[in-house]
């Protein structure tokens, strides 16, 4: 008769004690294939337990397929394969992990984080108004949402295009998603996996990784003073592009009018062209207004417009969204339609109250303000170095980062070494390159230093001497 | 001289009503190309307003590239395509989009959703939880996330999955998502789309979509009484499956061990094969405890696990999570790693703290009684109806479903259309059937309507018995 020891080491129960034991025995080959089992009775009998604890233990090894049962004859033990009865624990198993990247606090100074300044973000706000959204929606945050997410979500960020932007939008043409980079795969299975999509020259390299992770053909198309070079766009077998018109990163470049009109007449010779505008951080422009977007002069529903919050308010808070010209959001809504939107409700209403109350506009204007005073902060104390001389300041009036042009004998690489060895954390313009280095010079993009300013303290930024001193 | 009336009509400052004034000329013709714009001087005097006015108009119309300059001399029109200057207004283009799909509260009864009851949710544990996250953690909130998630809820949900689904597991194995679907998209990048993926047929259709959606081959094996057929699957060219051998949907299969173990064989032959464990509905388990899951058993790295928190707390809560062998997670941060993580900090930690403090224990435990209850009410109805001989019901044990086994000659269409006619919505075991219909005899799928309960008020499981009058 099965024997076991069935003290409670853990918190089961016992039947799922004689549940393990049996199970154990059974892919140990103690109990061997179609083996008969005790019956209920005299196992409990046996083990001096209840009888409903043998069969609840013998129900769970049945439905698992442990054990089958014969009518008016008993249990039988399956014929399974015999089987390492446990996985290594954990204290086993935890050399298999790596430690993650250097930790970025062995620099001093980080010119190359474009993190948001944490304590900028008004949290009492938002708190408040989740606890409004909380109380007051209530059960109605547990019902399904549209695909393309809330609908007072859709309409705050429609206003908000109308008044800051002055895009003509419809509620119905936003869809809502967890991050740009969702987006990106979203557009990529809605535009077509099989086309070439153009990418900016430099650029931001994650668009490049994340459409490289998709399996997607991509060019590489350089930019002169004007932006996308449309002669290059028109030798490519592009179709699709993805362009940061009203502020490139990392070169700060403006499009031009007539670089966008050209770019628009490129795509309106083809049905399948289409633009990606991705417009992440147009609302830290210091100076007059934003620029307008390209999608607001399209007339041939030719520009899909893309925009974080994760710049504007926190990259923890995750949600993007994108304007898709009528015809491909019918395109989606019939092809894609079946998506969950991947932003929860609450953080949705969250935001749309943030957006409506005029929280948002004030939140950007804040900061706005508060990244120009850095800037200015950044740039008094290079024009106070000794060093100035060395260095020319570009495209100082957007974003959260300026260049540096260095004039200099070293290598972009021997440059940002030589920062590193400073405890300075640093980038290039040429990081941001691909192909052959030889065609950087003949770009212009060696010796130019990208200063993102956007989280550095003023007191580290005497620091920005030291990194002159070393040019 | 250029006359405006530069009255204001909207909320626009002076110098924006004379920067659109001069842009729409320009794009107009009536200032043309190369032409001398007036002198910031003389344009301020003529039109009564300040020399910075115009000033900040010409600096904007500059950086948008409408206009040039040219040192010591002045500004000159560029070169544009006249354009038509403003896109159709709102009243014009609403009618571009299509309503929504048919509101399902046209059926007086709905068997065919598998919401989750609103009313059910903690919400006010939730909103604690929510305010203590944002005072306790503050703007450590905006801190950049690690790409798999929060180190707290991965850490909580390894505990839960150890204690509750008896699995080994280390919070470093975990990612979390905005969604299963947005995992599935992450998981095809990582095991590449030149796999040919196999599903389960009958199977959840959106699975299938997705698959679809992502330009990924794949095949339905067919099931039999066990799950996947591995007869099937060792004729197909399938290299990743993805099967929920814990609760199948629709038929509520549970693959016994010695079909889980054929399983893994299979995957072990060959070192491209994985097996994707989608286990999303696997809490709710009315008889003894949880299935034990394949990764468990899985010694060789070839199980991925996946659930969800969107089923058992809110579907509008997007949090999903999978559990990752070593050698893949070491893959997804070499080649993936730098994707952010969908999910916003809020959330994660909100979530993270629901579940160390036992509320999401408690949470399913009430949930599972619940649903129990409801499914106990319906099979009351129906035993307790003088039509209750036309129908069997079958895998009431788990889930929020069961199948009722129609002994009919309608077929399925007809019984559907029967039931919609009558103010009821619901669907049959074939409408989760890939492929011709014929082989719906064949494979015993026919007759099988599947009723979820999970969000039906008990006035109205009076109904059932209208649906088994008209079967």
């Amino acid at each position: 008769m099965l024997t076991y020891n069935l003290h409670n080491k853990e918190k089961s129960t016992l039947y799922e004690l004689l549940y393990t034991n049996i199970k154990n025995d059974i892919l140990d080959g103690k109990i061997t294939a179609n083996e008969k089992l005790p019956s209920k009775r005299s196992l409990a009998l046996h083990l001096k337990i209840s009888i409903i604890t043998v069969e609840n233990a013998y129900t769970q090894l049945l439905s698992e397929g442990y054990i089958y049962s014969i009518e008016k004859k008993g249990y039988y033990a399956c014929e399974l394969q015999k089987t390492p009865l446990q996985k290594p624990l954990k204290s086993q198993i935890k050399n298999h992990i790596h430690p993650l990247e250097r930790k970025k606090d062995e620099f001093t100074i980080d010119f190359k984080s474009n993190a948001v300044p944490a304590e900028k973000f008004p949290f009492s706000v938002w708190s408040k108004l989740m606890r409004e959204v909380l109380s007051e929606r209530g059960s109605q945050l547990l019902q399904p949402m549209p695909f393309n997410g809330a609908e007072q979500l859709r309409t705050a960020i429609a206003d908000h295009l109308y008044h800051f932007r002055g895009m003509h939008v419809l509620p119905d043409q936003i869809l809502v998603g967890a991050g740009t980079e969702y987006l990106y795969h979203l557009l990529i299975q809605l535009l077509g996996r099989e086309h070439v999509y153009a990418l900016e020259n430099p650029g931001y390299s994650k668009i490049s990784k994340i459409y490289a992770a998709n399996d997607v053909s991509f060019e590489s198309i350089h930019l002169d003073s004007y932006g996308l070079s449309v002669q290059e766009l028109k030798q490519s077998k592009a179709n699709v592009i993805h362009i940061s018109p009203s502020h490139h990163f990392p070169t700060g470049i403006i499009t031009p009018m007539k670089r966008r009109q050209e770019i628009l007449n490129w795509a309106n010779q083809d049905g399948n062209r289409y633009i990606i505008e991705d417009d992440y951080d147009s609302e830290f422009r210091f100076h007059g207004k934003p620029i307008q977007t390209l999608q607001s002069i399209d007339t041939n529903e030719k520009v899909i417009y893309i925009n974080t919050f994760s710049k504007t308010i926190a990259p923890t808070i995750r949600i993007s969204y994108m304007v898709l010209p009528f015809h491909l959001m019918e395109k989606f809504r019939e092809e894609m339609g079946f998506y969950s939107c991947t932003v929860s409700s609450f953080e949705q209403y969250t935001l749309a109250s943030f957006i409506e109350k005029g929280y948002f506009e004030r939140h950007i204007n804040r900061m706005r303000n508060f990244y120009k005073s850095q800037r200015d902060c950044l740039l008094e104390k290079i024009k106070k170095s000794p060093f100035n001389k060395k260095v020319t300041v570009m495209e100082e009036n957007s974003g959260l980062h300026f260049i540096l042009d260095v004039n200099t004998n070293m290598s972009d690489e021997e440059l940002i070494q030589q920062a590193h060895n400073n405890g300075i954390n640093i980038s290039c313009l040429s990081d941001y390159y691909y192909g052959c280095k030889k065609d950087l010079q003949l770009n212009n993009l060696q010796h130019k230093l990208v200063i993102n300013y956007s989280c550095i303290d003023y007191k580290v930024m005497e620091h920005v001497h030291r990194l002159l001193s070393i040019l």
